[in-house]
């Protein structure tokens, strides 16, 4: 492992005092790396948290070719460890592929991720749900108007201290809204990435859906807006005659990593599960889904307690955690969080 | 009008010799003012055309909340023109409103342009074809890690002589690839909005028929593949029986501002106009397509000369430029030019 060059600061930043909240805060240290056409990615250095210089042309602030990344660091007593960060690296380069953006090291990143971690250990929160989520992305910086794959880019992590993504009641069952108008994604289309402009047009539907007083949209598919997509920021679990069920990828629908492991370790919990298209209409007539939940990075898993469509509204196991939900966080968080067993080798300790 | 402040620079740019290209070269001046709750949009000031400073974290470089335009202004003689700048901005603030971005006032704004290209008007080419392309755009730049509509934004001018788009020979007759697999918009979703990320979304595709030897991909429907949309960056016309027919506006395609002025001219013209869905199969089976050709702001009027879906190619008007295609672009560009009488009122003169 090849150290990366590292500019110090002069001061270190107060470390938060209480509630850490969401993505507001961030840390002392940065990674970055450039690329262009003759070095290919180059200039990897780890520096101050600072703003950074772009040109009013630079391609990411016309065009949007920006990828990007989202996983997390716990505290594991007195070690330190990355949740899949290996996932998370082949998945941008899923993305970047989309958007023609280059490849990058996924290996080198994780050894430059690591330091960059270790560094920065102090500023892992410890308590209850809480945890340093860390933001890769890339963004196109040539200064160039015409709609083209850009020849330059910046490559960053930068980190912030997060607490539970809902406070402090991280199993509040959250009520959701079937959006039947805007579209998310279709197939063709670049909704399997984590590209940005896929959050950009998520905007208008959650806007409305949180005036209505619902905490997330659920999207239906682009072609027939009649099958079941992912929410927000999650994919999202049907637990259908005691099974677990998801939304098959399709080419629209972000494979998220928590999805793949929650679907391993509901397996290896016993479970039958499954992923196939999933209809609205399934979902709203019938009786036998008891449980509903959303998987992600920031709210790890989340359980809905009643979905709307059109006008009709429908409660989930009396809008209250079921059991499945509820057994999968608890088998999940404690793999994460070093209180059991990681069967799965999910964890990359650092310290 | 009131006059915006300037900050004026030092030395001024050495202005291009030769051949200008289009978008790589920027002029003296720009434009800015930024927004937040408190205040609305202020702070508008000319400055000199630098680098700007961004927090990475700011939301433009992770969810791609952006928009922008293009437009022109022209030399008429001693004159300077805009080209309907008024509904560049109308259509910016239908683009805002669907990314949940605050709303700009156009008339300040087409003051503040005109004090900006006053400045600047030592940078607007006189050569054929050539003309100052103008970039407004909006950036979210509120420095946070969550998914939601931006509290803080910046609102730029940008300014770049252009020569005309295919370098000398205007009216070459493009090679279109029509795309069936990838997808840039769908109802329901961002594509009538002039939004970053549909055009990261494109960028695949537009590699790859470059690759294949065609100079523009033809979009198709997102939900049924199957009917016409719009190429690269332009909107698509067809002459049909005689007839000047392009799709009807339908959510998902670019409501563009020289398709609009090119229905207008052509009825002036004496055609009969047509806005209507169109099926690809009815472009390749039928003998009564007697040219197509593409608009646009940057490329004005650019006739195609074969058309290739599938395992198909078509060759259109034996691929040279048609009597139809010849005729709007020299009644459109004498009117930008100043070299016949605008009945529209298109142009506002500045100068
Ligand atoms: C659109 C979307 N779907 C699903 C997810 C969940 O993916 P993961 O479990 O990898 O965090 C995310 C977030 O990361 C997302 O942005
Ligand atoms: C996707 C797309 N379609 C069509 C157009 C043509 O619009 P206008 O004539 O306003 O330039 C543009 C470019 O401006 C565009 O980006």
């Amino acid at each position: 492992m090849s150290d990366i060059k590292v500019i110090e600061r002069e001061e270190l930043k107060e470390k938060p005092q209480g509630p850490i909240g969401f993505g507001q805060l961030f840390t002392d240290y940065m990674f970055t790396m450039d690329y262009n056409k003759e070095e290919g990615w180059h200039n990897a250095v780890i520096m101050p948290y600072q703003n950074i210089e772009i040109s009013p042309a630079a391609q990411v602030l016309h065009y949007g070719q920006a990828v990007f990344e989202g996983m997390k660091a716990y505290r594991q007593g007195d070690d330190i460890i990355l949740f899949r960060p290996d996932e998370n690296f082949k998945r941008m380069n899923k993305s970047n592929a989309r958007l023609n953006i280059p490849e990058v090291d996924g290996e080198f990143l994780l050894d430059a991720l690591q330091q960059l971690v270790r560094l920065e250990q102090d500023w892992i929160p410890s308590g209850q749900g809480e945890s340093l989520y860390i933001r890769p992305f890339v963004i196109a910086t040539e200064p160039y108007l015409g709609v083209h794959a850009a020849t330059e880019y910046k490559f960053m992590i930068i980190l912030s201290p997060v607490g539970a993504y809902y406070g402090d009641d991280q199993l509040m069952a959250t009520r959701i809204y079937v959006e039947d108008e805007y579209v998310r994604a279709v197939r063709g289309g670049v909704g399997f990435a984590k590209v940005a402009g896929n959050y950009a047009a998520s905007l208008a539907a959650q806007t409305r859906a949180s005036e209505l007083g619902y905490h997330q949209v659920l999207w239906l598919d682009g072609v027939e807006q009649r099958y079941i997509e992912e929410v927000g920021s999650m994919n999202i679990f049907f637990v259908i005659n005691g099974k677990v069920v998801t939304p098959e990828l399709n080419g629209s629908i972000l494979p998220g990593i928590t999805r793949k492991s929650i679907l391993q370790l509901a397996e290896y919990l016993g479970y039958e599960v499954e992923e196939r298209r999933i209809a609205i209409e399934e979902i709203l007539s019938s009786e036998y889904v008891s449980e509903i939940f959303g998987t992600g990075t920031a709210a790890v898993i989340s359980p809905v307690g009643s979905i709307r469509y059109k006008d009709q509204e429908v409660v989930i196991n009396d809008g209250v955690t079921g059991p499945v939900t509820q057994r999968l966080y608890d088998e999940y968080t404690a793999i994460q969080e070093g209180k059991k067993e990681d069967p799965f080798n999910w964890c990359l300790k650092i310290k």
